[in-house]
């Protein structure tokens, strides 16, 4: 069989890896669901209550298109944070928002500063854009601002990627350090700041919306899928000036966002209750990652989202360790670089699911010797 | 307020306008919900109950994201078909399939050939991906087979775009004319087979799926939108040869289809007696739609789809009678172009919409002149 013959080079070139294989894949390869899914990143305690019935409220109207402005979201999200309804657009996830960005500035060539072992799915777009990577390593598992500063000069690149908290670490810089960074900046290079697990991280981590506002080289990416329990909806926002913005409502796909998932974002905005309270049963789920791996010789690193890495000692017994617990039915995932690979990254969930990763820990880790 | 200053120049060179105002906006410019919402071709008889249940039960597993490969609504749609799980690719919706189809072989100058008039989603992909645009005219309100071939012929274009149905003007080629019309085409020619409407259509429109197998130059695009009546998650799917499809993993947001969607669509695709209700229904309401029109001197367009286009003579008349119609609260729309813009176009719903149609109508026309 062979394929169309006119696709661009560019698409040829592309590697035909995905940025991150979904449990459901390894489900069907190991002939068994996973006991425990602790490997995404998701929030295993739920969206609200509140939230479930806006879903089977909304479910009789799925025959409509959702609002391809999103406006009741924006209006709710431009009032909760503060600003104008111009400055937020809302896409299918972090992941689409990213996509969009990446598109909107990079070509063949475009240099783009990340961290190596940042955000693969950032990097997918970098790379399915024809953007060349410039990667950091991280410094004591935290993204290297400084690190990262200089390889924005020295390659005039147009994007630098930052995630505040970060995904693999759980690290987190505090709110000034984040803001001097994106000041010193070029104007010329693009800020795009990932605080996708930012209700999670601890006070003083976020920059307040106004330390940032006006500055046509920042956006923020934030999600429902994290804190809020809303992964399967595919609902993200991002937010800058208004002139930067309006970049993206020519290349977005205007009714590309659910109408279900809208109505759940809303609904979920609203409960703040709710959100309080997964931020404190997060925090203690972290605190118990923490304890088991402890327990059990693994050091966790802090952590300011909803996952702990902790600590194997180096990447060859992590990876053992996470194939390992995969076997078991406890699903974990890792970061993909050294020295970060050292560590297994385990996503809270609520306690059966962690009594099940503290039974086979133990037992894991003496299988693997 | 200045932007950024390195998006590319293709994004700077992009028009603001979107392809389609959603009615909602349309709404908050009037300060009123229309009465009868009629305009945008989804299925105002709804999902199945049975699909409306499967959301309700998927609702409390929203935090998890949706499985990346669809994998058992590709399955079940693999068998409904006759075909194999990898010849098919899911989406958010038959735009965002589009929209990846064009990112795959569209850059600067790729000539694509398409109808005048025909659908504007797709054109503002090519456009967006700086591709060029080569219209043929309709000929007798149909997409003009002979014209299109011969464009892509003269042109060398890379891409040919037909919806069969068509829309806006809801006509139709038979099976065998749409088969002869993609074996004529160079194999250097991706034909994008649009068949949104396809469930609505007699029988034989839609070539059997083993006519056009096998063909790397060949995508066909269906949706979840229109007969299942689930526009508002967002599912679409295409099917083609395996080592053409392969090429969408390379682009596409692996996380991005939502989970709700896919169990609503697999619920839909299991509920055929639904369906057949529904295929039903719509043939009821486009002849009442149809004898509304007669009966206020605007001969309707035979239809093979959720719509129906009424002749009002010429442009301006058919334009002076939408605004009305919207002004008195009926959500229409129009086809873009000349000649085809002498029309209206009215989407199917249930008999109370169509009752506040039938009485809007005359008093419309008479206000008019």
């Amino acid at each position: 069989m062979t394929s169309f013959s006119r696709f661009t080079a560019l698409a040829e070139s592309l590697p035909p890896t995905v940025p991150f294989v979904g449990p459901e894949t390894q489900e069907r390869a190991r002939g068994a669901v996973f006991a425990a899914r602790l490997g995404a990143n998701e929030s295993g305690f739920g969206p609200a209550p509140s939230v479930i019935a806006a879903i089977a409220e909304a479910a009789p109207l799925s025959w409509r298109y959702g609002d391809p402005e999103s406006y009741d979201l924006r209006q709710a999200l431009a009032a909760h944070l503060g600003i104008k309804l111009d400055e937020i657009v809302i896409g299918e996830g972090v992941d689409g928002l990213l996509g969009l960005a990446v598109r909107l500035i990079v070509e063949k060539g475009t240099k783009v500063v990340t961290s190596l072992g940042g955000y693969p799915t950032f990097n997918y777009h970098v790379v399915g854009f024809g953007g060349t990577l410039v990667t950091v390593p991280y410094r004591g598992d935290h993204e290297d601002l400084d690190g990262l500063l200089e390889a924005v000069r020295r390659e005039n690149a147009a994007i630098v990627y930052l995630a505040n908290p970060d995904n693999p670490m759980a690290s987190w810089h505090d709110a000034a350090s984040v803001t001097a960074f994106a000041r010193a900046l070029p104007e010329t290079t693009l800020l795009v700041l990932d605080e996708a697990y930012g209700e999670l991280a601890p006070a003083g981590t976020l920059p307040p919306v106004a330390d940032l506002a006006g500055m046509p080289n920042v956006i923020r990416f934030r999600t429902f899928s994290k804190a809020y329990g809303l992964a399967g909806h595919r609902v993200g926002y991002c937010f800058g000036t208004a002139e930067t913005m309006s970049r993206f409502h020519r290349v977005r796909n205007h009714f590309g966002m659910s109408r279900i998932g809208q109505a759940a974002a809303l609904a979920a905005l609203k409960d703040q209750d709710w959100l309080n309270s997964v931020v404190a049963r997060v925090s203690a789920a972290r605190e118990r990652i923490g304890a088991i791996g402890r327990a059990n010789g693994l050091e966790p690193l802090p952590s300011a989202t909803n996952f702990v890495a902790l600590d194997c000692g180096d990447p060859v017994r992590a990876k053992a360790l996470l194939d390992q617990l995969v076997a078991d039915g406890i699903f974990i995932r890792m970061p993909g670089v050294a020295p970060q690979s050292r560590c297994i990254r385990v996503s809270v969930g609520p306690d059966p699911e962690l009594d099940l990763l503290e039974r086979a820990l133990p037992e894991a880790l003496k299988r693997i010797g």
